[in-house]
């Protein structure tokens, strides 16, 4: 049986990123039931909806990465209680243009760990988006020894 | 007596942006009593604490910019039930580096609109950096015909 294709997000393009070894562990821990892609989200431009006429190539390719999973894992630090500008952006992106959603109906998880005794917990769990309007339902809450995870149903 | 200057950060970098006409009207609204001047954002890098090490050109301008203004006015949008990845990754890099935050202790004023009839109240009332991290206190809640107003305390 083809292994289920996750595609993961990093919140953080920092060289030596926490959460981008977080994410590569947690890729290894199950890499015998699941195939792991990292999406590259570095390169998108700062969402404009001016450049929604002609999308930007690395706009594509991330869609196109998105389309392709059959489901999503965040692992992401917290910058102001919230997420980094780095993800939400590919947050952003995702979402448009209207009516080519790419989260839509995805199942994804959430995690992430900072220095910090709460780790990500505002990135993971506080946010609107996540809570009203870019997933549908929450489909579990496991946690794990560093920070919480969350597992929801992209809307 | 020197007027009081306003910092304006409008969070929408869309040609013809409503929000962007919005400041422009509360700017000449206000010409008489306050000086405005509007700080681009659309140049500074996507977040990186990498980068930190030698500030980027565009990053010093603009905490430069912040530093400079005795308060300041939010004008944005909502993408996703939260501010715009464009203006989070301003609120991030006037957060850094650690010390040197920009937003301390300056008032603020945030407000917004959209073509939705709620407006952008979720930009302007929900973040938990609005809430928790970047403001100390609240020190009104006027509203507009628009859409709500808040004025805050920057942490």
């Amino acid at each position: 049986m083809a292994k289920v294709k996750i595609a993961v997000i990093v919140g953080s393009n920092r060289r030596g990123s926490v959460n981008g070894k977080r994410a590569q562990a947690l890729a290894r821990l199950g890499e015998n039931r699941l195939a792991f892609k990292f999406v590259l989200i570095g390169d998108l431009p700062l969402y404009n909806q001016d450049l929604e006429g002609e999308l930007p190539k690395s706009v594509v390719r991330f869609k196109s990465e998105i389309a392709t999973a059959d489901a999503l894992l965040f692992v992401t630090p917290e910058h102001n209680r919230s997420i980094p500008a780095l993800l939400k952006n590919a947050i952003d992106w995702g979402a448009r243009p209207y009516g080519q959603n790419s989260w839509s109906g995805k199942p994804a998880a959430i995690t992430g760990t900072s220095p910090g005794a709460i780790g990500a917990v505002h990135s993971c769990t506080c946010d609107r988006f996540w809570e009203a309007w870019v997933c549908s339902s929450w489909v579990g809450k496991p946690t794990s020894p560093l920070s919480p995870a969350w597992w929801i149903r992209m809307g």
